[in-house]
């Protein structure tokens, strides 16, 4: 189930590109490339990284197969026919470090950071950018959702109205790696283990003669894992009652619903009321679900009101990341090859958020050695010790200079893995479950008030006084 | 390039479902199904139906093969082991029925019926609406953007900022249905045809000393296909008089540049400016291409100033459609076999628009003789034939059942097209153009009031007094 080989997944500028690398035989000079965000999504205090995963199989396919070296011959007569044999040796031949999936990220930080050939490193542009932007997105929202019901149990629903079926198997191991504990999608439950849950449509109800017969064959037919939606004609008349007597009559064969589900109306009333009419049946076990359009800012309502909901069905509004659908991440060189040496290029901008921090970087987490938590995230030029060593770092805002200070007591932890030398994979895809419990404990890393879902306090990423500095002076090279 | 089999692309609940009716012997009694979307997206006035080959190919390859058995198998303790050999059978052997790609569609009107045994039609709905929620919305979207750009060039640009490589490339599929002129996705030209288009990156630039030697190599190394993006340190003062100087280069070689890209600015400031600044070289041909998170709002002002743009890169806004990246289209059972014949079942709901209207039902685009415009879509029971006979019909508001007329000179086209009878593919897809072409043909039909962007006209979507009789009289059943 694999989706093959995706090297076409780009944009053809990127071919471009290489081809006028190729016409002036600076294809093979090296080239140093970042991937990172510039903002936030949904006004969230953090990010959480995923899409590693389908880089790394990206990049293990990459591989112009004949069907489009053709293609690409009948598209474009004005490539050299030389340019194809290029292509039909073409493998990726260089290094990529990356964050951990799972990881909390922030702004402006290398996410990815791909050495190598201009040739290959400007290939992968479009599809790394494609992946991480969207799983990203996804998992962050996933935990955002995670942080105001921390003890419910969360299911991903959204398949029907995600963004095509790649949205809704990778979105939804997103949504696992950001606090979910499961998945209607039973596609995405093969591909990556995620556990999968369901129980029954309208339709059920609709194909019987009544409600009760509905309820009764479907406990019959799967009578451990019962759950019933009760909203198909009157959720407190009828479907509540109904699913009493049904799990009645499962208790009469010594079995215990699991459920019901609510998917529509008041649900913070009707849960209430349905709380009150399966404990006065003595069914306190019976659960209650809900879904219809909910996100973290309904569900945080909902939790005010005291509603009595157990689990959530959260589909649209996670799959989609409806309020914002799109993380803008990008992937900007950093640094060329000149004489045999990497220099540091910048781009300039009428927007100065959108200037580049020139220079091959690296991003450290400090974590204060007397609380045990992130103190920020600091960026230095991957040539620079000090970090590396522990000594005193200056940290201070690149937005706002004068607000600085001086750390010695700390651990820096580097974010940045290995995960192809030369070429090669060197890094072992963690397992689904690690990396849902690497993110827990990332969490923990964090205050309370960078974590909450509105307003949070803006967590530091700082950059290095050398990476600063370089920064500026090609600024003012390009001004000159 | 297929994506293959997506068998298991469902939501659990449907093979649940699959399993209680093959427990009860009720798995070949015949169902209707009607997927259809109740609101209009992006407060336009029409959407455009998209997602049609996907289904059919989706069908094509819908078949358990052993590694789903094993994994369902390894999943699901409750199933009864007979079950899967069932499942190892199972092929689809409904009638579907469809609107053509491309078609102008309205809410509350089906989209796509399937008809066959509840088993089959049941497993379709995940799948079914996945592709057409996404693929309907960013059609629509699309057209709706060529609305407010009639003449001009529109390329869609978005991979990068898409939710994962399926959203890439159906997505732009969509959106050349929908109006646009090209794509930047490689592998959605090779897959579906479409025209691709693309220059260079700023990591181009800053790949090499200076801008202008950038500009010159890439000129040199593509000369036939010259459109160089001129804002990566300064739009006027830099990457104009460059790019004017790599004209002239090119014209010396007998040759003429294409032209420039904005991707950062103001774009009618400096679209204006930058046309002077060619006009005034002497480069009227070339022309100005602008590209940086723009939408039909944005282009509409744009346009309004006399920003003199020629043509459009347009990404994230169109490919994720991000100010409503869902259509909330769902697959409602309208009937169901009892005693041998079908009769029409009914979801009644808290709120009205949810209420689904019961029976098979088809749908006609009432055409005026006189005008040969749209009057209005008319939904009627299947077995109805007034309608089919071109007989005096009342064409009333569901919702506002005073607001009614009688017509009788019009034309009715159905809209539904017969695409798998008795689980046989009988409709051939259309080539891309053709569905195109055919949006085009389907827009004049329709006057610019319905086309408009900002509150257009409502069209009526009308249902036959047959049908709503038949609904009134489910509903009184029910509260009975």
């Amino acid at each position: 189930m694999s989706d093959g080989n995706l090297t076409l997944h780009t944009d053809k500028y990127e071919i471009n590109m290489m081809y006028a690398h190729w016409v002036h035989g600076t294809m093979n000079e090296k080239a140093v490339f970042e991937a990172y965000f510039r903002k936030l999504p949904f006004g969230n205090g953090y990010a959480v990284f995923a899409g590693l995963r389908r880089v790394v199989e990206y990049i293990q396919n990459l591989k112009f197969d004949e069907s489009m070296i053709r293609y690409l011959q009948q598209q474009e007569e004005n490539y050299d026919p030389r340019f194809y044999e290029e292509l039909r040796q073409f493998r990726f031949t260089g290094d990529l470090w990356a964050v951990e999936e799972g990881s909390v990220v922030f702004p402006n930080e290398p996410l990815i950071r791909v050495e190598g050939r201009v040739f290959e490193t400007q290939l992968l542009e479009t599809a790394i950018l494609n992946f991480i932007n969207y799983q990203t997105l996804i998992a962050t929202k996933a935990s955002r959702i995670r942080q105001v019901a921390p003890h419910d149990t969360l299911m991903e629903f959204g398949t029907r109205r995600a963004q095509e079926a790649d949205a809704a198997v990778w979105g939804t191991r997103a949504a696992y790696i950001g606090g979910f504990d499961a998945t209607s999608n039973l596609r995405a439950g093969m591909m990556f283990g995620i556990p999968t849950s369901g129980t029954h449509a309208h339709a059920w109800v609709q194909a019987h003669e009544t409600e009760a017969e509905a309820f009764e064959k479907y406990a019959a037919a799967l009578p451990n894992q019962v759950t019933l939606l009760v909203d198909t004609y009157d959720t407190l008349k009828s479907g509540v009652p109904n699913a009493i007597r049904t799990a009645k009559l499962l208790e009469a064969q010594g079995k215990r619903m699991n459920a019901i589900r609510l998917d529509s109306g008041d649900l913070a009333y009707l849960s209430k009321k349905a709380r009150e009419m399966l404990d006065a049946a003595g069914l306190d076990y019976v659960r209650i679900v809900a879904s219809n359009d909910l996100d973290e800012n309904i569900m945080f309502n909902l939790k005010a009101e005291d509603a009595k909901i157990d689990a959530w069905g959260v589909g649209t509004q996670l799959i989609t990341a409806a309020d914002q659908p799109s993380l803008g991440g990008v992937y900007k060189i950093v640094a060329r090859e000149k004489d045999g040496h990497l220099i540091p290029v910048i781009k300039i901008s009428g927007n100065p958020e959108k200037v580049s921090t020139p220079g091959k970087k690296d991003v450290y987490r400090i974590i204060n050695k007397q609380t045990g938590k992130a103190e920020a995230d600091y960026i230095a030029l991957s040539e620079e010790e000090d970090v590396k060593m522990g000594r005193k770092i200056k940290l201070f805002d690149p937005v706002h200079p004068y607000i600085n200070k001086y750390v010695e007591q700390y651990d820096a932890i580097s974010l940045l893995t290995l995960v192809y030398r030369d070429g090669t994979q060197v890094y072992e895809l963690p397992e689904l479950e690690h990396i849902r419990e690497y993110h827990k404990r990332q969490l923990s890393l964090f205050w309370p008030e960078t974590l909450r879902k509105l307003n949070p306090q803006s967590y530091p990423v700082d950059i290095s006084v050398a990476a600063w500095e370089q920064k500026m002076r090609l600024i003012e090279q390009f001004k000159g």
